[in-house]
């Protein structure tokens, strides 16, 4: 692998390519959240999470905080009761939608819970004095949360590994059942696995379900007008 | 470039390689938060932005909600005024650490406004009916703009390119100097330019302002106990 650098004794100071940042793109652009009609069962073994954890854990964090706990879950007894969450969560949730929207709702398959070989839960952990760079904006931390899992997001997809987001869950049962410590907060609940192939595009997108934006609905310059 | 596929008739089921995977690894892994006493003048021209922009829009959102927006600034006058805004809240955000603590933060610079060519303000819209994935957990539109900062801050690195995160300012003054929507939310304020080289690591675990979490603090198997 190239190592052009920029000073020969250090190598964090990697220089990367424009094929290497061609190959992100890709990446980034070919990454899917995966539904539970699309998961493989086979499992995924430990070298292949420690790769998607420690994708998580160099995430920037505001203020070195590292404010993250990751639950790894395999167990079918604690993946039923996070399911049994989302059944009467998605039921509430699907009644605030207009009567069309509603009926294209329940035909969606939005998680994949028991499909997944194993789902990960994200928890931002509260830092008990004040942390540099959170002392104005107060979600500095959950966002740092967030970095990480989008930090696995891409490495999964590198791997071939499908990811999706389920965000249909009560976040208060979902510590109960993991018996979180009090101050932790649900960021992410993902279910993970090998796939037998991504979509071409986002499915929402492909179902009509939202359009699209243009560049010019959301890019300004300078300021907004 | 190899692209083996799972079905041939579906560019996007790409399958990446073993490598591809450890050069994500190493994008993550060499990211870092630039400050200001690091960027060089050179500015980013257009072809570059959009590189860095695509890669944002790319990110995953919510119900497809793509509730970003972004506002490039390369205006002297513009970056003066979110200067004064870091001034203000540094200041107060010093006093909020012990004795110590305060003297060595006054010690570091935590931002680059005025030196990075380029500073990039994000926000969130909310979206003004029911979205999608939303409904038990309202932060997810606001999580989906972070993955798009992330999305960006990863394709910066693999373009030498580098990114500074300002926290350490007033979110509504920020939105009263971009002219922003009243209902936008201001997520994140990068410093964006290229460097001379990167840290080989995180600059507040190397000054000791912070120490590496070990793994066994942060990941769980099946619950917290």
């Amino acid at each position: 692998m190239q190592r052009a650098l920029f000073h020969a004794d250090n190598p964090m100071s990697r220089q990367f390519s424009a094929d290497d940042s061609l190959l992100l793109a890709d990446i980034i652009q070919l990454r899917r959240d995966v539904r539970g009609n699309r998961f493989l069962a086979t499992d995924i073994d430990n070298d292949t999470m420690d790769k998607l954890l420690n994708a998580a854990l160099n995430a920037p964090s505001v203020g070195y905080s590292q404010p993250w706990q990751f639950v790894v879950i395999r167990s079918d007894n604690v993946k039923q009761q996070v399911h049994q969450s989302f059944v009467k969560e998605n039921a509430a949730g699907a009644k605030q939608f207009s009567s069309t929207k509603q009926q294209q709702y329940q035909n969606l398959k939005l998680e994949g819970i028991m499909e997944a070989p194993v789902n990960l839960a994200i928890f931002y952990q509260p830092v008990s004095k004040p942390v540099l760079g959170q002392t104005s904006m107060p979600d500095m931390g959950r966002f740092s949360v967030v970095c990480a899992i989008q930090n696995l997001w891409l490495m999964a997809r590198s791997l071939n590994i499908g990811v999706g987001w389920v965000s249909i869950v009560d976040p208060e049962a979902i510590k109960t059942i993991l018996n979180a410590p009090s101050n932790s907060e649900l960021i992410g609940y993902l279910c993970i696995g090998y796939v037998e192939d991504f979509l071409s595009e986002p499915e929402l997108k492909t179902a009509g379900w939202e359009k699209q934006k243009n560049k010019s609905q959301v890019i300004f310059t300078e300021s907004f007008n």
